[in-house]
């Protein structure tokens, strides 16, 4: 594309050639060339000018830059309008790959696309214009509805079922059997796991995240929720609306969440423990008590976060408060 | 079902209309309407009685109910059956699929079944009534006893050796290289891994879980161990039998854990760390020394379970410890 | 072989029958008969001959053993010339197989290797004596260098190129989307993400391990670096040379690490946080802040290792703390 054309897609002022060509969206820290750069303060617009950025995406108070620029109201959305514009799908052939296998009794959406090598089983349904990625295996009785995208070696054991738009990424496993045993004295009896795996609509799971399935009623994400990849969702967690869960999160059996919670990297919830609404639980945080105030919350086991901080800078004063002490005893034995 | 079949099932008293319908075991919290749950106390019982289950298994001591109910010694055990007679498996046709790539040198049992693009390599073996699902890669020389089952996309590289009963979940990788590296002053020099990972009897290992193969000898693990989702099993651990190991804990290399050794969600074992039968690693607990004597354990690095607490209990009081102390620096100062 | 073709192949110095047949290397510890074991010391000498062990190596300065042993300058060194000896790829047959699926436009080199059910899709490339193992799934515009090995079922999305030598383990996901998300004051929306991933030479990633790859520029992994299993790598996030990185480590957005920076177990970096060269950060260590100087690195928030360490062994005494402060007020009020 060309500058003038960028201009006219983001409905900015151009400042600069109309007729330069533009490779695409960069960070305004790339080395890449002839690509075009968002800043938002004087800051940022200094670390884009020494960038390998042909052009700029610059708010409209800022008048003057050493390279060609746009001015817009809103740098970050315009940008998101480029990414946007430059995104591509996998590729995907419509219609369902000659090597697919897909049980008669499953029924494809006709505006769906089924990738090589995808396996989709008995009563399973899948919606309008969803795509299936190679490799990818849809279970017994799973329901996806329109939208949905499966990546390349994504598993859904069954009865799992899938809101509208909701992303699954590559070799995450949604419906595995949950971690239940019973201890007979001797040994662990498996409990059967019989219940399903519900994502609401718009939901994301990320790479390698594993979903168990609930032991009898469902597992369920809520509409709008996005898990990041390597997330552990034990079998009867229950998460709210808008939530999102970063990498390596553990979630243990039935922890419920409530809406827009979000839980930091290598977080954890602890068993049958509940969090209410407006919840953010910091990196490696653990709550393994009921959390019922909305708020920030650090530390294991999870505290709020002012508190929590504070006990987290005196952990390295230890030493000092240790030698503090000592030289208190001392006086005092004198 | 009818209820009064349940109650024959499950050899209870029926205390309520043999003809009702059940859809079948729901929890003492399901919304669900139509299903039995299971209520062992007053407690629950309030709890069933408000839910949507239809009918409920009480023990013999609770004489009335506002839902038609069966009377067991064990509401429990009893619900375990019900369990287990609603359990299905994934589908999975008798025989080899055609699409199975099967290598002529490889002895599959013919009871066995073998999914769609399932992979079967030099030298394997697979034994009586194993399920093979589909794009499960099974390595050259692996040997799985009878009854086994491989979930969709589990990896066994080579020389990988399954117990009778053993199951691996969806996406596990059993075989991999060891992290093992020589530093030559310049770079990291590969050590060739060359062992084996033998699993004994009824082991269960879950989705996306990591088991690399012994540098030399085997990574074993013993009968009856249950593994959880995403845990990583380093190079020549050694785990002994019946133990339990939650999601995303992390052995580390030639760790040996003795029988009945439980390790929480998200715990850890350094690398040559010895554990003894019958302890229990708190979740995020970091066993970084041997642990000798059985018994629970918790914190960074593990302690035993009492002392652990109380120091994290302090932790939170660090704020009011300094306060206090600098009271007492005060006071001897004046 | 024979003791003696061994003796010949590590160049050592052969103290006893050259017939022996010996299965291969093995532990020192090893219960496996036949095989041979090194030893470095006298005391791993003692471990080695009350092994099943058939034979030793040992170095110069050890005389006499109860087992025939061959003498080397470096043990350690000729135990590793013997694992490379007995190393043995998976197997992979020459050429593609008939039911790989490669897109017309794929360039794949007639030396390379591709595996049953491999997808290799539109515009890849694929260098000389490459090995593309089955399940495996080579995104659009993937470059692979020579001597790359992708194992089963690891998944490359978009644009995503290996360094010469580079060995992706099975399930490994390579180029998901980054979590990114704007809250939009009702739900989260997605940033896509349009970014590579870059892996440079004789790099290792570990069975499922995430890459994500940047939003718009490449995330990127230098020459030599080492990751293992079950690790997590955001977006953006730059690794430099001859890393390593252990398993279950998250290394969040935009984190940046020097050349030969080492991760332990379960440790982590924070969102945009840089690491100089020459840091190791010990097991469950996070590097919330920058560290600007080489070191050893302990705790949460990772900390100098004397430092950090003196606090955790204080963490314990807590209790002792307490009851002393406890003491001192009390003399201090009467």
């Amino acid at each position: 594309m060309t500058l003038g054309e960028i201009a006219q897609l983001v409905n900015g002022r151009l400042r600069g050639p109309a007729d330069v060509l533009i490779s695409g969206p960069v960070s305004s820290g790339s080395k890449n060339e002839g690509g075009i750069a968002f800043a938002e303060t004087a800051e940022y617009l200094a670390k884009a000018e020494d960038s390998g950025a042909a052009a700029l995406l610059l708010p409209l108070d800022i008048e003057s830059a050493s390279k060609p620029f746009i001015q817009v109201e809103n740098p970050r959305a315009a940008f998101m309008v480029l990414l946007k514009h430059a995104e591509r799908p996998l590729p995907l052939a419509p219609g369902i790959h000659p090597t697919a296998v897909v049980h008669p009794s499953a029924e494809v959406h006709p505006s769906a696309r089924v990738g090589p090598y995808a396996v989709i089983e008995v009563g399973a349904r899948i919606g309008e214009d969803c795509r299936i990625y190679p490799f990818a295996y849809i279970g017994e009785d799973c329901e996806l509805a329109d939208d949905c995208v499966v990546f390349p070696h994504a598993v859904l054991y069954q009865n799992v079922s899938l809101g509208r738009g909701t992303i699954i990424h590559a070799g995450a496993v949604l419906g595995a059997d949950g971690f239940g045993y019973v201890w007979d004295g001797e040994k662990r009896i498996k409990v059967p796991q019989i219940g399903s795996v519900v994502l609401g609509e718009n939901c994301e799971v990320g790479a390698l995240t594993a979903i168990d399935r609930g032991t009898v009623d469902a597992t369920e994400i809520g509409d709008g929720t996005k898990l990041d990849n390597l997330v552990q969702v034990a079998h009867n967690v229950r998460i709210g609306k808008h939530g999102a869960v970063a990498a390596q999160v553990g979630l243990a059996g039935s922890a419920t969440l409530g809406d827009r919670v979000m839980m930091a990297g290598q977080s954890g919830v602890g068993d049958h423990v509940t969090i209410v609404s407006d919840v953010a639980v910091a990196a490696r945080g653990a709550a393994i008590q009921d959390i019922t105030e909305p708020g920030e919350y650090i530390g294991t086991p999870a505290r709020p976060s002012a508190e929590g901080k504070r006990s987290m800078l005196l952990f390295f004063k230890l030493p000092e408060l240790f030698a503090r002490l000592r030289k208190l005893e001392r006086r005092l034995g004198e």
